[in-house]
């Protein structure tokens, strides 16, 4: 009821504070006898980890998780799966003197509004630190449906457009154009050094989706997908297959062909391919203070792990949904 | 679990086939003792009921609600309010012949993909008459908070764009500029001669929300509201605030002006106006088929009181959420 | 929140006044393609219907009831099927000056205490019509777990104890030994014309329920069956297996013979027959009252529909639950 | 869905296998700005701590648990409270070569049949150690509601009766007469000895409920309590008010006093004391496998805490329940 906890029959809860002792997980939902592989549970986690690029934050926090519970001997016991990540260099001094700086666009301001308290230090609850609990829960979400790719790319940054290309080496900022790799790079580090930010569009395709998932009512799958998505903090929109552009073909140009309504008809996944288009604002967290705080000047490679882990975890639980009853 | 329901405290569980002997709908979560104007809710009906316009679908059903229980003497009770809407004029026979006709985007085959059986007269589940069940459910909801105030307008159909005015003659099709009634409607009906059909873009404004509502990770305020408005049928995607232009903003651009940011700060809403976007597809059933199923060139005039019903629960949901912490 | 929805896969809302325009039942959860038979419906209803029996209550409704939806050519469809049952017969006269008459054992003061505003007219939510709902939804679970069978005897009546026996010809009341019927019958009557009531127990048997339903910490089988029938209005106990006897057994008494554990063993249940017992209260309408509002002088011939329905609900969700997971 | 979770509004999320790395619970739904007492909490810990008396288990585990987060500066901040707790004595080797051994009575067969999997050292999540988290969550529920005292009290053992007394000394054994404290820890100590066990009952009073808790149909205050208290291991049962001997009143002889009905009528809290008798049975380990376990011969003294935990933790939700619809 406090909207820490996600799904419905594969469930999250996730906890923690940006600057307390830890944050974690608790999944409950995953069937047993699934295996599970640590290293494929970091390799994930790297993705999202701070100090990765040059350009993204200097916090070089370990996000070492220890599963607490719920698999033995490598495999899923079907009971919750507690995993714990502790918070090591959280360095809260960089925040003193802020009990009474709100950062707009943030939470600040409406925690104390909310609660009437809040840990003014980092963003408390709503720190996007707490997106590391989305992807462990997405590697187990990934367990449930392993046949189903889920592949997010940037495809703009500010006002840098990226047009998605087939190379086969892949971009280490996560752009649709691998190709662009360097120039943003450096266009990143000079927005940093000016303490400024962009934000951007991530473009998310969902490849091998079972037919048949999502509820035709209330639980359509871009219901529930774009919920997921906007519990995203820096999320301002989402559009599903032709977007916007959808919006403005008469009913003559809407072709026959499937793909056009982005793999969902009537709210329910028709086995063909789905995409969705996320828009992404910039951190308001600027000059100074974005320096002391050490935030980046763009998310959005950051953030490709978590959309990916909210969308995993969304088809997990729609499977496990249409399961129950066949 | 089959998403017929919505809501956390304040919650509606909706039911029947477009096609079968009722549609209804039971709302729990309603406090003792506010007062109930059925005046009112049929007037939130009228708004939705096909055949209210010319350009609108023939299908003259009075959409008469007949409340079963939750109200006496004029007051709710505190106990489930069923709200019943009998199918009268279903003309079922306009659909013989369909059982194997899949029409693009709709949940017709999706529908037999997830179910494996359906009732080919019509959407069935996924018909649009299934938003009357949360038009009653909007009018309950608003008892709740009744200082809030919901406005959807239609900022274009098709190519056509209408700007915001303040005419105190409101817009008999629901369009941001009521000027342009009439060369719509002619559109509209010149659309329906030619079996052609059009989408388009809706704005919502929530005025005199109260601070502190949304939850900071999962339930986010923007999170909750992308849901409600994605579970309407041919909703493509929505945008808060700024929208899309948030996303091509730097960081310093991002004035902080809270009014920029959509009335929600980290989730939470701040007091201020709240603004979504919202694009809809045009419906795909077109010629033939669409004479004689009857449907609509344009669907959005009737999704407008479908709209501000779907954010009324969201909002009166989480005013009860946070009323139960205080 | 406000407890008239029941279940998590297989989930039933409960609507209606006893006195109002009617009552209903909205069911979700239940697999498309299921045989309905109508038939098998309106006899489990007949079986808790007042006036069945002379000494029960004579207030004759036909409890006629309509589905409204889920159900097409004889099948279930997947969707949520509502049914109606109309308040015909209510005669709220009866209860005209008893605006502050407050039965003890009632919710008639608690209500008010509640909600603080109540309809009067006989026991609003909490009347016993309210279970005709159960008994609807328990008919619909069943076809869920059609190989599991429900069977609850009346084992005592007041003073007079019934022992099982295993005859062809079924007890009229529902006594475990159907050779005392006549005697109890006229028992009843002379009950009934003194203004007087009395309470029992009641055994339910479980007989072939699946191996391995229920969870082994909150939702244990045992904790979800009891929540179910305490539910019930006059429930006051249960017990599982050999109940109060069982805490008094050493641990060495305690037979390995799996059948004294009451089929559920750490929560789950392990194939063998499912037993409990239940402790009713007299109804407490007594005298004068209960002749003008037409009480019965003992509810649990009328209440074994209702106690079989429960358990069947449960079962049946914990079925689905653990088919989600397989 | 898992069971793993309990409570709508105030609700615990508990994880963690016996002999595993830790377990541990979240707590969602307290509300923001409570004082908190870690020495509260562990005092309520110490309760159910095995080792305390002579006669439980040796186990000496020091059951201290961190607080990770969801408090700040001895405050609650309405965010989620995980609390952990290792293991650090679980002697896992006490269990070795019981994988293929099922203790009658318990979860092991039914853990295997259910999940196809099992952590065979010790009870896994179906260990009683698994209602520490019970009792830490017990602790913050009484935060929400610190005017209602709960009291549960051990009134028979085995064959040994306790009649309540007025004594100013307390039980160290939470025996309902504090006399018998000497007699009973021999009795114990015997039962130890030869491998043998006993159950009893145990008597929960609450005082101080406010009026109008508990929902009219399903969420009855007394179905809410009675799953609550099914779902301790060794509850095999549980009555209300006069319970048993309820049933075998007339409707006459049932007084007005509203004091009989153990302080719920037709299933809300009345204002009076609610009363509930529970029916524990021995644990059914026993002999040499006892012994090397090291299981108590009776968990009565160390199940008190438990009890009177999950009874704060369903009026403290059912309390937040009532004050979100005032």
């Amino acid at each position: 009821m406090r909207g820490n906890s996600f799904g419905n029959l594969f469930t999250l809860t996730s906890f923690g504070e940006s600057h307390g002792p830890a944050l974690g997980v608790v999944i409950d939902g995953v069937p047993a006898g699934l295996k599970v592989s640590l290293e494929d549970l970091y390799q994930q986690l790297e993705r999202r980890r701070p100090g990765r690029l040059k350009s993204t934050t200097s916090r070089n926090e370990a996000d070492y998780p220890e599963v607490l519970s719920g698999v033995f001997q490598g495999k899923t016991l079907g009971t919750p799966i507690a995993v714990l990540v502790r918070n090591k260099d959280q360095d809260s001094q960089a925040y003193e003197g802020m009990q009474d700086d709100y950062r707009p666009g943030h939470a600040d301001k409406t925690t104390l509004m909310k609660f009437g308290i809040r840990d003014h230090r980092g963003g408390g609850r709503a720190s996007g630190r707490e997106t590391l609990c989305r992807v462990i829960a997405g590697y187990f979400a990934s367990l449930i449906i392993p046949e189903v790719h889920f592949s997010a790319k940037i495809t703009r940054i500010g006002p840098h457009q990226f047009l998605s290309t087939k190379m086969s080496k892949p971009s280490q900022l996560g752009l649709a154009d691998p190709t662009q790799d360097e120039s943003i790079e450096e266009y990143l580090l000079a927005l940093k050094s000016k303490g400024e930010s962009a934000g951007g569009e991530i473009v998310l395709n969902i490849k091998n989706c079972p037919q048949g998932l999502g509820e035709p009512v209330f639980d359509k799958l871009k219901a529930d997908l774009s919920k997921a998505m906007l519990s995203i903090g820096s999320c301002m929109g989402v559009t599903f297959g032709l977007g916007e552009e959808f919006s403005r073909q008469l009913g003559s140009q809407i072709s026959k062909d499937v793909t056009n309504f982005g793999g969902i008809e009537g709210g329910i996944s028709n086995g063909e391919m789905i995409t969705l288009k996320l828009f992404f604002k910039a951190p308001s967290t600027i000059g100074k203070k974005a320096t002391e705080g050490r935030h980046d000047p763009c998310i959005l490679p950051r953030v490709l792990p978590v959309v990916e882990s909210m969308a995993t975890i969304v088809i997990a639980d729609h499977a496990l949904r249409q399961n129950a009853f066949n």
